[in-house]
């Protein structure tokens, strides 16, 4: 009754993250060696999205970059100016921002075998990235991560997207990036919020994975919080490595339910919307964690100790781990609860959250108690009020 | 000075296009047993949008559709009403029809293991294909094409797109359908120039690739001219199997400079932006092959016999090979020729035009001369008059 054509192929990606400082300083040859691997017409064509909110530390990085360019003028030319946009998650909600990013593309003659390159916070790069993967079906794309959690975790990963309709990163895609500068150097202009968020990823990805990377953290909490940079170096390029393990060795573009990575997120989603993003990813990835941690205690799945344990880390860290939000109200349901089938939603299929069972080691769930939930709250709560006494 | 982690991975793509006729009459289990290779969440969650261009001829489409999945309650969930959208290139052009099925998506709940359906030509599968890769980060997406070109080309391939600040396919990206069913049905209710339109890209794919396939369409075309189900049912199977192998064998997401299935596209491109897309896109291309084939002759690369043959063929189809806007201009340029430019910016690098050699072998050019175009077109209004008379 019918004939059939059977398609099957596979697409390699490949890409180098790179661990640098003062990228752009004349000396530093990264940036232009970089480029080697890639298949070359003469000149390479750039254009550059700054997140506009490294203006205030770094002035003149517009200026650096022209003048390292200039240094290697037979290999690089600029198309336009770099542009400025704005940083945090507003620029993920805002349409009007990803039509300027367009339009700036087609009005560079920006081509596939050009590069778009995006320096900022997570955010900037999620959604810059996404005008990549979409402009003439994918133009080259270079992530120069900026803040500790792009340099860990969002910025060397394969994801892009924006936000639509309330719904976080309802529009996006699956589209590896050709490479991934990581230069501490912006590091040392974080304020103390951004410093911190990004450890919490980290935190994550020990907690379900390597319990030695747990115990590290731990040892370096007092360098972590004293602003050492050699230890918060050490800490990204583990983390990042583990990251990138995760996405070769699993589901890189997610065809499957499970998502392990999203460890504490679900609520941690719907925390940024609760608190209209007062809460930076990472301090809601910290209260995520600590909800899902009591819950996997509340269930029996994790012990007393490490529980504890575990919500001492992230308060020492100088996390908080309650938020009111956790108990704001939805007409009569708790908002956070709608968190649930949001995330469901998004992963599609089968609800799939990741407990723990002891630090180092997630267990994947498809339900979770609203009633332990809302336990679980309380006892953040509770706990969060005895430490500020 | 720097360290570096390299990420390397590969993903594999895999679906079915199948060929059948009557797909939602009760009987054909076809559609039914197309989802027994996908994993089971159930019920499946369908979303279907409708090209409304198929309302004239298949008013109880939607009904039908409902009445097949009533059989299999267990199996299939329709999230909400079948979706009606513009047929027809306009529908790339307006971005609010984008937002408009972008927002059904999110309205019906549609997740990233759900499924949503499109039912209709080139454009509209090109353009609900591009909601579908974005929302969500991509939602498993199923392609009904109903028109000769969208059954033995595009609609079988993995790209998406929409056009955008006047520039075609600028906005898109590549990503794999989950399956693919060309329902033959949909063929006989054809007007007369979308039913000749899509053997356009089958000469194309002849032209470069395959001499047995170009004397075999000449050998049908007076059955294809009459309307002949089964000469047209071997054209698209053979056609869209060329079409599949080219993708699987070659670089499915067009990551070099070379795209030899887009032999004279070049100026199609051009002159259905020229002709505000008066010209369908399978018309557009019997002129630019026209063109490239001409051109070809001209500088020596394709025999006269063969360069006669080919342009025969074309105008025995009932092809125009010459249309006025070949020679519109923009101030005082060719229009056209800007289309060279706009065709290497979307490819990127490298101007790679693929000419001919003989019939069933192309060769690829970086350049190609403008006064012999221009010559190339003089050479295709006189043929045409000559044909006229």
């Amino acid at each position: 009754m019918f004939r059939t054509i059977s398609q099957n192929f596979s697409v390699a990606f490949s890409y180098q993250t790179y661990f640098t400082q003062g990228l752009f300083d004349l000396n530093n040859p990264l940036f232009y060696q970089a480029f080697s691997q890639f298949p070359f017409h003469s000149p390479r064509k750039l254009f550059f999205v700054l997140d506009e909110g490294l203006m205030e530390h770094h002035p003149n990085l517009r200026e650096k970059i022209k003048n390292y360019l200039a240094n290697y003028p037979q290999e690089f030319k600029l198309t336009a100016e770099p542009m400025l946009i704005l940083g945090g998650e507003q620029v993920k909600n805002q349409s009007a921002l990803i039509d300027k990013v367009l339009e700036a593309i087609e009005q560079a003659g920006i081509c596939r075998h050009s590069y778009l390159i995006a320096i900022g916070g997570g955010a900037v790069l999620d959604m810059v990235g996404y005008a990549a993967a979409i402009a003439h079906r994918g133009v080259r794309h270079i992530r120069i991560p900026t803040t500790v959690l792009a340099q860990n975790d969002s910025g060397v990963g394969v994801k892009n997207g924006v936000n639509y309709r309330g719904k976080k990163n309802f529009l996006g895609s699956f589209k590896p990036p050709i490479a991934v500068i990581n230069d501490f150097d912006f590091l040392k202009t974080l304020d103390a919020r951004d410093w911190r968020s990004g450890i919490a990823e980290a935190i994550k990805v020990a907690l379900i994975k390597d319990a030695a990377f747990f115990q590290q953290i731990k040892a370096d909490s007092e360098l972590l919080n004293g602003r050492d940079e050699s230890a918060m170096q050490n800490l990204i390029y583990r983390c990042a490595k583990m990251h990138l393990e995760h996405i070769a060795l699993g589901d890189p573009f997610e065809l499957g339910s499970s998502r392990p990575l999203d460890f504490g997120h679900w609520a941690a989603h719907k925390l940024e919307y609760l608190t209209d993003f007062e809460l930076r990813h990472g301090e809601a990835v910290a209260i995520g964690m600590a909800l899902d941690v009591s819950y996997s205690y509340l269930v029996g799945s994790l012990s007393e100790s490490e529980w504890e344990e575990i919500l001492e880390l992230i308060q020492n860290l100088g996390f908080a781990i309650y938020h009111p939000a956790l108990e704001a109200k939805k007409n009569r349901d708790y908002a956070i609860l709608l968190g649930l089938e949001e995330f469901r939603e998004h992963l599609g299929g089968q609800l799939t959250i990741m407990l723990l069972e002891k630090i180092g080691k997630g267990i994947e769930v498809n339900t979770m108690n609203p009633a332990l939930i809302l336990q679980s709250i309380q006892m953040l709560k509770q706990k969060s009020e005895q430490s500020a006494n």
